[in-house]
């Protein structure tokens, strides 16, 4: 099938996506769901939009299933399956009344416990506009540490849901990000393109707001991206009016005190004509700080409507007693609504509205009030969440390529789901941005380990049909503190290195070891450069007695594109001696790209040159932390929590001036160890075939004996001429200018000279000038920033004392029953130095390696004689400027497959161009049966995709350029595009 | 209609009554309701009967109107028109589901509200016996300091209400008293005369409980009358096993945090297990402390049900699980019940049950948490409860004796029914109790002034109708601190005096004046002797800026039964001079009966004779206060508060050893005027006509800036040999014999000699031996005790500094505007001194006299020419044991009346005899067209009214003795009966 018609598609999804897109097959009729269903309002009156709304996180204080059930209510009282419940009853009481629900991973939950008579009630409701869902994802993600492509992922899984089970009219008009500490601008264009209408957020900086009001900017049209074509990253934004809650006085929920309307003449405290009042009041106050005759109000909040009655019964006199006093000569109209109702009058207003290019961090609710800390908190977490993603991006590629068979196979069961509702939950507000409580963060990983243990089976299987050997393999997922019992033991073993990229990759393997030498051969035979090293004094230290090797064994390997190659290892009886230790600090380390040097007084490092671009800085390198305030301060009483960071004193508290140092150098790698306190230490890390320089940061347990939180940062000082700008990562994707005290769009007054300054670090940061750009790569995200000139800072731990007064209640003192005495965290920073042109063509591969990195199975023993040792899923390499982002089953005979451009405009001579990639010759075991292009949550046909269309004050009318593709299999690709494609396919027997 | 036949009655009824007592005309067949409904149990295993319910307060800390809509959710979470609306929805998911509601007060708010499809759906449920009624009074009222009369009346105002809207299936079998303070036995036997078949209650003695849960008689046969013959006043009583709580773990109100039941395996903390495992022990537990295969578990408790769901939807689970795991080899069955369905099983056990003669008074929680103290709480808002009965009974019988033009007249619309609900309030058990909030305190007298007010108009439209004068009447509600704006002012003026008894009283007025002289004379124009004395030193300094008068008026009226009589005042020019006062203490004070002395060194009394008896005792009377508990206690640390009384040691302060007195001795009166403390002063007073000696003391504000909380007696020691017996009746009825340190059916370990031995005294206390009897009548509930021989102690007033932790969360530090360094209070005792046998005949018709007191009005200048100044309802005085208890309007044409024997049977020779009342010959001015005979609480007729028959242990099966009246006007009254009587009338026209 090489041409698609919409008749063609149409017939195509009957056959493998039944009940999708279509109409709702158990109504049969068109419903009146969406703008269609929204209440009259009156043109010559002040229209307030009364929206019912519950904010549900996705786990928080309490973790998903304890909020759902309503269980530990001695924490929270929260339980969405009594607030689902109450709802629907409530809406069958009167059909005027409205909801609007946002997380998919708690309605789905309640839905498979409905009956199916419920189950036809709400979906009535729904099809009749009275239960509309917003948003839909399976949370509402985080905007400040998540990655591109798990929220994406997180809103196609909630999606897909609404819409196999309610059709179009479970489809979302609008996004709803009422909580998140901030907005990436990367979120607003990941919204435009998954087709929603608009946007509406609760929280932006304090001076923000205020300036925002006065020049009624809080609804605004956002262009997400420099590099795609207007309007496709346009979303219409708005800012709520009281965050996400009611105006004052107005919160009937069970959990709030505010009177309710006592209407009764008979009985004491009637109160209709103060209700009314102080309404109009409200109403005709908030008007003035908007640009139409339509204001929003949000009436409900955290886990309300569990009682919905309270709610509806009094909201339903506030209507009908407001109205009723305003019949004759009033100038107010309130009726029930939805943001997409509100949204439609707005866009019906057909006026023009301010444009907005960059994002809304960091955020301030006062003045020494940064959500600045959240950026780094629970930095393992936030780790352990970007690694289960690259697993699971592994287990969703391999369960395609593998067949069928990878769900059953020798191994047993495996699934894909478990991991990715883990990770779709992960993606959450509280979640992987380190804002909950520490049981709710253990529950968290708990679900992200117990996904990754049904991936595994999957792996297994998958790797199994793929190689035809169905020889046990065993996961290491504690490599990066040298623990992997079967390698610490084995003296023959082989290893498969799958690679999820669609690129080959050269990947240094470290493994654990007890032997002084050994032998590698790689799946052709031959024999593979190798060294055993001893494992340095830090890892012993923090990996406690999980693992008992005393060296590495280090080599790299090489893995085909979407595939796997396997490595063999030999213990070598009468070997060369592993490498040995000095305890000199070297001049340098380098190898055929790099060359670094040390101050050999210090042990920091002193410069950093790029052999091959022939460029060199001066680098400094050091360890700091910043005292936490503790909230006694006379400016402020605020101290650093979970959510924000207060530093106490501006300048931070160096670790120590001089880092004791121990080095190995060999043909395969050069490193300095540095230690800098019991509590951090670092590996200055080169090998041989790598163009970047690694730093292997270990902080932890951080000293609190003292009484003194702490938030450790490493802080990288160069002699590059930053102008006080530097550069950040938007989730992962596009980059922004930042620059110090300053926000592009109001004059900022800084009252907070560090954590006014941090912004998020997704990938990646940079700085540069007109000759140098020194690229940070980071392994998970971070916050950071650049206080002085030629400086990148960014925060790698944080140990508080206090809570911060933002809910969690609890100071994010993290400690395990490993770590009693506090966590000890490591990661790594990728740096490249590069010319700014040409700097994206370096980093932007080298993140991406980052993100999915190569997963290693292993095997002990000698491998059965007929396994397949090597194995690409494509028929080859995709071009550098494409990434292969999803690959995943949809059903049972169709997958889904989003290719990404993944350069911006302007970054590369080389790479911001457009590329046609052939789907046809993607695939080395696929055959395409059909295919269809799909919005980029999945959940619309792209042609059948219609947004509203917005005028910027600008007044400037985009054309919305429709580029024509050679044809449906051959897809171009222009930069930051990403497109999605279902396709039908088949397994070639191999 | 002289005889009354079965089927006459019902014809009768249906003419006067319509929708009453027969079938619900709505449902037009019979309903299922009532024992017929309850599921079916297993004879072969425990059952475990399951209730449902809600204990509504009708005021606590919130108002009740607060309570009903919900308002003030800041002092506490409730609000009953919710848990309403939810309770019927729930109740509809799953006809299995029950529930039961008891306070009508609120289910009357509610259900006016309702739409009338919603009271069609309500009626269904009643009818299916899914939502059932139990005690179903306008309140739970308080049994400790309540007056019999009041609670009758609001018990029959709920059920009334019940009947009137929901037929015999709106009837409640049973009394519910889950949360009252310990148990009257005047409560029991006036709940066995309404019909009930059986009493549950929550609270009792802990040492009682342990006793009863030993010996397996938490359910037990409470005989509660010692003149009534069994088994009129019989009453089945069942102690609850966990007051009204759920068993530990199993609360799943939104209000509680037990873990819910998570029975979804997908998701995490299964425990549906864990549930029933739980369940199952605490049942099986539960079921060794009660006597057969059947127990009661209270699901529900304070305002709980709001939101129904989240109790229901785990009940539902909990009995499918329980059952379906013992559905094979199990022994334990779980149901939906209510009491009566639990009751029905019980006696279908056919067993023989403990007897208890006695009642549960005091209550304690714990060795030093004895619930004494409320017997003396708000000693004011006791006071005002009680007259406002007594102008209600006034406004009832004036309401039926001046027809309907008493409703509407020339003062405008009068009604009966605002004083009715108030006072119907304010009988509940935090209201006159003195247990609830301050503000709540204050709205209890706010509703019983404005029902006064629309009682007001009533009787003034009744009078203008008796006396044929529309003349302007007033009002004087302070004439207890001398205060009249009219009679202050007024040169020329006239009393009217309503006497609401069955029989002439001579009574004592006392009226504010300026000036030093006056003439009054009585209806026939015949002059009165009267005496003008000055106003007190004390009663200037209570009633501070209200009231001018420096003088009051005192003179004897004497007012017919069930009628008025008229005086006319006027002020004489150049009479004789007002009494003057003496500073000396006099030897004696004396009338024709009584004979007081006063030990002239300290001017306290020192004798008191009968000079008609000729008996003498030795009296000493002072006041002392407690010094109350704060809490810091070795033993314990429960202070005193509302509830608790604790003084911190058993030795009281006396307030002073000596009294400043002065006197006033006059023909007309005879008073010494003590004092003792600037807050502390008393006169003792004679009048000529009285038999009873007045102690008229005026308390507070009671100091505390020693920091010390007070609680005020007064103690009278006399040299009567008590052996450690007193006397106090219940509820203002039957006298109950009280020993100290001692407990009629445990032995007791007395751990609160003070508080331990208190007792509330509702109308009289009496000491005694074989020749002397001291009775003192007291004008309001109070708390007291014998703890020395020959002597009693009453507590008057109690200020408090520490709440005593059982709720209210407030102090009892009474202040208001008038009095904001404290409240004062004023009150009287009247002492009689008599010999035993004879003790009654004085002591009933004094306390009646108390209780229902004269009502005066006042009209300036001179009256209209043809005023009728003398008026009596009835055609003669009833005999001195029957008291007409009640006389109030019922329908258009038909009027409820209650006469009762007074007399215990053995506590006079004179009056302890059956008396027979021709209704025919009762009254003067009504025509009585037919007679129907009621239970005590008007909602069945009596000879349908069918009860449970429970067997004592004792095997003795009491014959119910069928009293036959000589014909249906006639009807014989046997010791401390009471008969209820619904008369169809005319008012014959004079």
């Amino acid at each position: 099938m090489a041409v698609r018609s919409l008749q063609l598609a149409a017939a195509f999804l009957c056959i493998f996506n039944a009940g999708s897109f279509p109409l709702d097959p158990q109504t049969a009729q068109p419903a009146t769901c969406g703008y269609e269903s929204c209440h009259a309002t009156r043109p010559d009156m002040l229209n307030v939009h009364l929206v019912p709304h519950t904010h549900d996180d996705v786990g928080w204080l309490k973790t998903v299933d304890q909020y759902y059930y309503g269980d530990r209510n001695d924490i929270q009282h929260a339980g969405v399956q009594y607030i689902l419940d109450s709802v629907v009853d409530q809406l069958l009481k009167n059909p005027d009344r409205r909801f609007i629900y946002v997380e998919t991973a708690f309605f789905y939950r309640w839905w498979k416990q409905q009956s199916s008579s419920m189950q036809q009630t709400v979906k009535q409701l729904v099809n009749e506009g009275r239960l509309e869902f917003v948003n839909g994802g399976w949370c509402m993600s985080d905007e400040a540490t998540t990655h591109y492509s798990a929220v994406i992922d997180q809103m196609t899984m909630g999606l897909r849901f609404l819409n196999d089970t309610f059709g179009p009219c479970g489809r979302p008009r609008v996004a709803w990000h009422i909580d998140p500490f901030g907005h990436a601008r990367e979120h607003a264009s990941m919204f435009a393109q998954m087709g929603f209408d608009g946007f509406f957020f609760g929280r932006l900086d304090y001076q923000d707001r205020a300036r925002r009001r006065t020049m009624r900017e809080q609804e605004l049209l956002w262009r997400a991206s420099d590099s795609l074509a207007p309007p496709v990253a346009d979303l219409f934004t708005g800012i709520l009016p009281n965050g996400y809650n009611p105006p004052p006085g107005f919160c009937w929920d069970q959990s709030c005190d505010d009177p309710p309307i006592r209407d009764d003449p008979d009985l004491e405290d009637y109160n209709v004509d103060d209700v009314v009042q102080r309404f109009l009041a409200i109403a005709n106050s908030q008007a003035l700080v908007y640009k139409t005759n339509h204001i929003i109000m949000t009436m409900g909040s955290d886990f309300q409507y569990e009682n919905a009655n309270l709610w509806y019964k009094n909201l339903d006199k506030l209507i009908h007693y407001v109205n009723a006093q305003q019949a004759d000569i009033g100038t107010v109209n309130v009726l029930y609504s939805t943001p997409s109702c509100y949204l439609q009058e707005l866009h019906r207003a057909n006026l023009t509205w301010a444009l907005k290019t960059d994002d809304f961090f960091p955020y301030a609710d006062s003045a020494h009030d940064l959500w600045t800390g959240y950026f780094t908190s629970r930095p393992a977490l936030k780790r352990y969440e970007r690694i289960s993603n690259s697993n699971l991006q592994t287990c969703n590629q391999l369960e395609v390529l593998g067949g069928p068979g990878s769900r059953q196979g020798p191994f047993g069961k495996g699934d894909s789901q478990t991991m990715k509702k883990a990770m779709a939950v992960a993606q959450h507000h509280d979640a992987v941005s380190g804002t909950e409580k520490q049981h709710v963060a253990d529950d968290y990983a708990r679900r992200l380990a117990d996904g990754w243990r049904h991936c595994q089976v999957l792996v297994s299987n998958s790797l199994a049909a793929l190689s035809g050997s169905s020889a046990e393999r065993l996961y290491c997922d504690n490599l990066n503190i040298s623990v992997c019992p079967l390698t610490e033991a084995s003296k023959q073993f082989s290893v498969n290195v799958y690679n999820p990229l669609a690129r080959p990759v050269t990947w240094p393997v470290r493994l654990p070891v007890n032997g002084t030498s050994y032998v590698v051969s790689d799946a052709k035979g031959k024999s593979v450069e190798c060294q055993v090293v001893p494992v340095s004094a830090a890892t012993r230290e923090v990996r406690k007695n999980r693992g008992f090797a005393v060296n590495e064994l280090v080599f790299q390997v090489q893995a085909p594109p979407l595939g796997f190659t396997t490595y063999s290892v030999s213990l070598l009886q009468d070997g060369p001696p592993p490498a040995s230790t000095r305890h000199r600090t070297p001049t340098a380390i380098q190898n055929k790209f790099l060359r670094v040097t040390f101050d050999p007084d210090t042990g920091l490092l002193s410069s950093l040159s790029n052999l091959e671009t022939k460029q060199t800085i001066k680098l400094t390198q050091n360890f700091f932390w910043y005292n936490a305030s503790d909230g006694n301060n006379s400016l402020s009483n605020q101290p650093s929590g979970a959510y924000i960071f207060r530093p106490n004193s501006s300048t931070p508290f160096i670790i120590s001036r001089t880092a004791r140092t121990e080095s190995v150098q060999t043909a395969a790698l050069q490193e300095v160890r540095q230690s800098f306190a019991p509590w951090a230490s670092q590996v200055v890390r080169l090998y041989s075939d790598s163009r970047a320089l690694e730093l292997e940061w270990t902080v932890g347990p951080l000293p609190i004996q003292d009484d003194l939180g702490k938030e450790v940062i490493t802080r990288i000082d160069t002699s590059i001429k930053t102008s006080e700008y530097f550069y950040t990562d938007s989730n992962g994707r596009e980059v922004l200018q930042r620059k110090k005290d300053f926000r592009p769009t109001w004059i900022l007054w800084q009252s907070e000279p560090i954590a006014g300054n941090y912004y998020p670090i997704n990938s990646r940061a940079f700085i540069k000038d007109d000759v140098d750009q020194l690229t940070v790569v980071t392994d998970r995200s971070q916050g950071g920033g650049s206080i002085k000139n030629g400086s990148l800072e960014i925060m790698l731990h944080r140990r508080l004392l206090y809570d911060d007064v933002r809910g969690v209640a609890e100071p994010l003192n993290e400690t395990s029953s490993i770590f009693p005495e506090g966590l000890v965290v490591r990661g790594r920073l990728l740096l490249s130095l590069d010319r700014p042109p040409s700097a994206a063509d370096a980093h932007r591969p080298l993140a991406q390696e980052v993100v999915l990195q190569p997963l290693l199975t292993f095997t002990d023993g000698a491998l059965p004689p007929n396994t397949r040792l090597e194995f690409s899923g494509l028929q080859a390499a995709l071009p550098p400027a494409v990434h292969l982002l999803t690959l995943t089953q949809w059903d049972e005979d169709s997958v889904l497959l989003r290719l990404e451009h993944q350069f911006q405009s302007w970054e590369s001579k080389l790479n911001s161009q457009p590329v046609t990639v052939n789907l046809q010759k993607l695939f080395s075991t696929l055959e395409l049966l059909g295919v269809s292009e799909l919005n980029l949550s999945a959940n619309q046909w792209k042609d059948e995709m219609r947004r509203f269309h917005w005028t910027p004050q600008t007044g400037e009318q985009p054309p919305l350029k429709k580029f024509q593709d050679a044809s449906v299999w051959e897809v171009t690709l222009r930069p930051m595009e990403i497109r999605t494609f279902l396709l039908r396919v088949s397994l070639r027997q191999s």
